[in-house]
């Protein structure tokens, strides 16, 4: 798991070196040809957090409407909606699982212009779909997906950027500042703090995690590393549901982490932060926003809808190092399986 | 709360009744008429599983694309999807969201069908939506939402239902189906089996919820439940998530409330349950599939469709009688106020 956290710079660089990009640049033409009036995401366990960040993505980028598809809706009752408008996109790190698969058999078979974002570009997933994104992650050893979850985000990045150019070829200024992503991510996993913050849940019963817009994929990540390696129930909520009843759970024994950034989403967490200090809530940090007085995990300063590529590397190394801690093996958690055949 | 709890069976009754049966099939035929190619439903909280559910009904049943939108695309980063050929449904008790109306005020100027299912037919919401949906639920005391959420639940029953008979009158048998509800859920609700299990999760530190398709809501709602007028860290899980990662927290420590109704989603729970066994999770099931060894709160059958206005119903009793015995205060649940105002 610690060698599949620390490739992921040298992960970004690949995904934007030429090759890679112009492969995704070609299927992003090739969506904005078709003209999607909404898109539909369908995904399961990590790869379910990268596709809720695609939708964010699809709505504030593209201006098209997104969802998440529940994929038991067509597998278990056999429902076919009419999707002869919509771009269906299937993400899985292994492109192996029969039911999303499905899900894109039939919505094909609909009409739809259908892609899958897979690190198995000959995967069933894969060869089910019209289009296909490589996530070119290479071979992922732990069963905690983290490299894989990352290269999601930024092929997802690149897709949704690339269909909002129409031609697939991003503005100068936009690849420039992806550019400085692998140096960035560096720097990020080369800050101490995570690991020094791991004794500090030692013996936590439960955690919240919580961030809006763009950090909330994050918060929902974090949530799942950590029960999956630490065995820690850790509930994920955005900042504005939080407030409307888990909040009752929030006292000095419950650590938050919360997600909080410079941009809009950040900002918007302004009203929540306020609410847990009043309950005396143990709040950590992370990202790039400073708040007063609180512990933190710094993240480096870019625009909002790329820190999800920087923010979630800390949370990673914190739930590696709670699992070590905790005395538990992350390369060997209980009861998991890396690809899960459901249907 | 347990006041609310009780008023459920009158409350499907009222609903059921001609003056709001004709009100809801004048909504539905008028939103069958507009035939939109998709559907964005929009809540918080509770009303977000009661949103969940009315999107598998809308899949489902009606065979369009349905899925839930995050509010702060919108509040927070300005986006304005082309929502030209959606159906937008606003779900919230009170009505007094901002952001939902937000959203809603949006998805209208967008050229979007707007409607608001509520409690309050003068409210924000549903003055901003161009359809409402008066769920007639009256006053709820509790903090904790119950009555409304299943009355939430039957109106996006019948107003689906509606749309799909085109001009919103249900076919008889369908109406006979219905009229059984309310003595089911006063049946349901005479069942002391939810009272007798609290003190088995007196001392429990977590508890994970579980269930598949049209139980997958009532998992979500259940667990929040919990979370609210327990403080008992639940997690929801779909079952077919469960395998995916969180399964290596289930252990004989950790209690397992899984939801498994007699239809295609309760046996898709068939590959889930045993895998629960291996790991010697506690596994008490909800529903009305008879499951061989298990502890059970029994329900009558129903349409798997119908079965989450009566799955809820135990679980509900089970979150009040669990509070009650760890020594909370279940209507004056911490840090919790009823309308909840972000943007």
């Amino acid at each position: 798991m610690a060698a599949d956290i620390a490739e992921q710079p040298a992960g970004y660089a690949r995904l934007l070196s030429t090759g890679h990009t112009a492969a995704i640049a070609r299927v992003a033409a090739a969506v904005a040809q078709r003209r999607p009036r909404h898109v539909v995401f369908t995904a399961r366990g990590t790869s379910d957090h990268a596709a809720l960040y695609g939708a964010y993505l699809t709505e504030i980028r593209l201006g098209l409407p997104a969802g998440l598809a529940s994929p038991s809706a067509v597998t278990v009752y056999g429902a076919r909606p009419d999707l002869s408008d919509a771009l269906v996109v299937g993400v899985s790190q292994s492109g192996g699982s029969p039911d999303l698969t499905e899900v894109l058999r039939t919505a094909r078979e609909a009409g739809a212009l259908t892609l899958a974002v897979t690190n198995d570009p000959g995967s069933p997933l894969a060869r089910t779909a019209e289009l296909g994104v490589d996530i070119a992650a290479g071979h992922e050893r732990a069963v905690a997906a983290t490299k894989t979850y990352t290269a999601e985000l930024l092929a997802l990045l690149l897709l949704v950027e690339g269909i909002r150019a129409g031609d697939g070829v991003l503005p100068t200024d936009q690849r420039a500042a992806l550019e400085r992503l692998p140096e960035l991510a560096e720097r990020t996993l080369a800050d101490p703090t995570p690991t020094q913050l791991a004794p500090r849940y030692r013996f936590a019963g439960q955690l919240v995690t919580t961030g809006r817009g763009y950090a909330y994929p994050t918060a929902r990540e974090a949530a799942l590393k950590l029960m999956e390696t630490s065995y820690l129930p850790a509930l994920a909520f955005s900042g504005a549901d939080l407030l409307h009843g888990p909040l009752a759970m929030t006292d000095p024994d419950v650590p938050v982490l919360a997600v909080v950034g410079s941009g809009p989403g950040g900002r918007s967490m302004g009203e929540v932060l306020p609410r847990l200090g009043e309950r005396r809530a143990d709040v950590v940090v992370v990202g790039s926003a400073e708040v007063e007085g609180a512990t933190r995990m710094a993240v480096p300063e870019v625009d909002e809808r790329y820190a999800p590529l920087l923010d979630i590397l800390p949370l990673q190394r914190l739930a590696l190092a709670l699992a070590l801690a905790r005395g538990e093996d992350p390369d060997a958690p209980r009861g998991l399986k890396k690809v899960t055949a459901t249907m």
